[in-house]
Parts: C-alpha cells; sequence; structure tokens
C-alpha cells in the first residue's frame, strides 16, 4: 500500500491530576451494553489494572466473551450467575431459582469489591435483575456505597434505576434504531453473541 | 461465600442455521461506542474468529485498548491511522493531513477485508471521518459493497450518515444521558482512554 500520511509527530499521555473510580450505568434497549463494558475492560487491561466481571442472568446460554475474557490472562475473571433471562418463553426455571442465583451474585460482587483486588467491577444484566426484582434497590444502593473510591463500577442493562442514574457519574443509553433480528436474521456469534 | 443459588441444568449453545456477516453501525455522542465495538471483538475472539480494528483520527492519544488487545493474542491486529480529532481546539496539523491519514486508513480496510483473513472488522470513529469530509461517502459505500458475505464490518463514531443506517443490519445510537466531565471529572484511564 502506497501510504499518503505520516504518523503524529508524538503520542500524548493523559494522566489524570485527580484520580477517580467512576460509576457508569450503559442501559437502553439497543444492542451494546455488554459489550461497551467488555471493551472497558478490555482499556481497563491495558492500563495494567485489574477486572472482575459479573453477569447475572447470564450463565445457560454460551456467549463468546465467556472464551474471549480467558484470552487476556489472570487479570480478569468472569462469573456468569444466572440461569438466563427470567420470564421470557421457554425459560425452564421458577423466579424463586433466579433470585437465589442474583442474590448469590450480590454478594460475589460485594466480596470482590471488599477484596481490594480490582480496578473494575463490571455488574452485566443487574439493571435487569433489579427491575425484575431478583435483588433489592437498597442492595444495589450498598453495592455503590461501599465501592471503593478508585475502583470503576460498571453497571449494565436495560431499564436501570432512576436513582442509579441519578447516582451515576456516567451514564449511556443505547436506544436502537434497528436491529438484525426484525429482519427475521439469527443471532449471530460474534456480534450477537 | 454461602450459596442461595444452583447452576443452570446445561448451558445451550445457539448455532444460526444461516450465518451471515452483518454490518452493524455504533453511532450517538454518549459514551460506549468504540468499547461496543472492542467488546464485539472480544466476543468473535472467544469464537475463534480473527478481527482486524482499524482506527481512524485516533494515534496521537495513547488509549488503553492499544495494549489490551495485545493481550488477546495474534488473531487480532489494531491499527490507529489517525492524528487526533480534526477540527478539536490544541490539534495541530491541517486538514489535509488528516485527510492523507484517513485515506489510507480506508485503502487499508479494503486491503484487510479483501485478504480473506478476518471474520470481522472494525472501523472505529470512520463515522466522524466521513462527517468531517475526510473520507468520501462513496467510500464507505465501496467498504460496505466489498464486505464479504460472512464477515462482519462494525462501524463507530457520532453522526452516521443516514444512508450508512439505512443499509446497516444493525444500529444503535448511544445516547449521552450524562457524562463524567460535565462535573469537571477529568478523563479517567480504564473508562474514558
Amino acid at each position: 500500500m502506497k501510504k499518503q500520511g505520516s504518523p503524529p509527530l508524538k503520542i500524548d499521555r493523559l494522566v489524570p491530576k485527580v484520580r477517580k473510580g467512576l460509576t457508569v450505568v450503559i442501559t437502553g434497549h439497543g444492542k451494546g451494553k455488554t459489550t461497551a463494558a467488555l471493551g472497558m475492560a478490555l482499556r481497563a487491561l491495558g492500563h495494567g489494572m485489574r477486572v472482575c466481571i459479573i453477569q447475572f442472568m447470564k450463565g445457560d446460554l454460551y456467549a463468546g466473551e465467556w472464551d474471549g475474557v480467558k484470552l487476556l490472562g489472570d487479570r480478569v475473571e468472569l462469573h456468569a450467575t444466572g440461569k438466563g433471562f427470567c420470564g421470557i418463553q421457554g425459560n425452564p426455571y421458577p423466579k424463586s431459582e433466579h433470585r437465589a442465583n442474583a442474590q448469590d451474585a450480590i454478594q460475589l460482587a460485594l466480596e470482590k469489591m471488599a477484596s481490594g483486588l480490582f480496578d473494575m467491577v463490571i455488574l452485566d444484566e443487574i439493571n435487569n435483575a433489579l427491575q425484575l426484582k431478583l435483588i433489592d434497590l437498597e442492595q444495589v444502593l450498598e453495592i455503590l456505597e461501599t465501592k471503593p473510591p478508585l475502583m470503576h463500577l460498571v453497571l449494565t442493562g436495560r431499564d436501570a434505576h432512576p436513582l442509579l442514574i441519578e447516582l451515576a457519574d456516567t451514564v449511556s443509553e443505547v436506544v436502537e434504531v434497528k436491529h438484525a433480528y426484525r429482519k427475521e436474521i439469527e443471532p449471530q456469534p460474534g456480534v450477537d453473541y
């Protein structure tokens, strides 16, 4: 390839004067919430950080990130703690079982945060779990309150609670403009799972 | 930790009857577009796929994903081809230089797609580059038209062109609900870069 351009004269590196662990909420009904959190994990790992990912409600359906994360080495761990999406057609488990699993996920999150071992904790689909009453608002508030000041906390899932939006530092709503499944295209590996 | 829940009885694995390479656009002004694309890369790598990430306009400012991606092994490559955000305060390069770099990025994208080596190609900030006229609509259309049928193509950046939204299979708009920088919190490593 014949290049027209040239590299930048120098590469800068941002260093914040004040370090702060952010609370980030990624909500909305569009595609890209879990992957946005996974991308933050990749970014954090690039900075030498350690990351814990806890997936609520997921665990019964293979997702590429389970193996993707293994490629990243021992500074990241992923726990898929659930039994699928409670209440959707075909899911065979009673709500009480979904709640028991989500309660375990909350305890795991509190333990991982308290361990001091992680620079970023991602609670994937926790918004969903709260909306479905598999966990209680007080429990999520406890997580926000006990978050170590320098640790980043990322909460994903549709229908984020208004109080969490109020308390978070950065909130994005991923809006569905269009989605392949509406054209009868099946979920595709790499993109959808 | 005393567990209340139990694992799912079985783990299912989706296998689409018809495989299709999707064109995905992640646009909007909120935080999470690049990270959503990086998360798709992680997901794809977990499925054993090979991924090429080409960042337009980025290259002058260190981002954690540059080192994060290196942890993932040799099935992924990342090219930061730019010299920063054209037109923003403090950027020292004339528009002609930004355009030369973006033109290189387009050629690189066409070559990588034509190589047949990749299951997913991510063109990060290409929407931005188009909106700033560093590249032309016809060039992006050529990319969409020459995309191998089974290859996933992911286009990110704010202000996606309406025709790209029309042609894409899945489009998400990441809306900013709030952002830490509006509270005078500096960009933080791991989350913002």
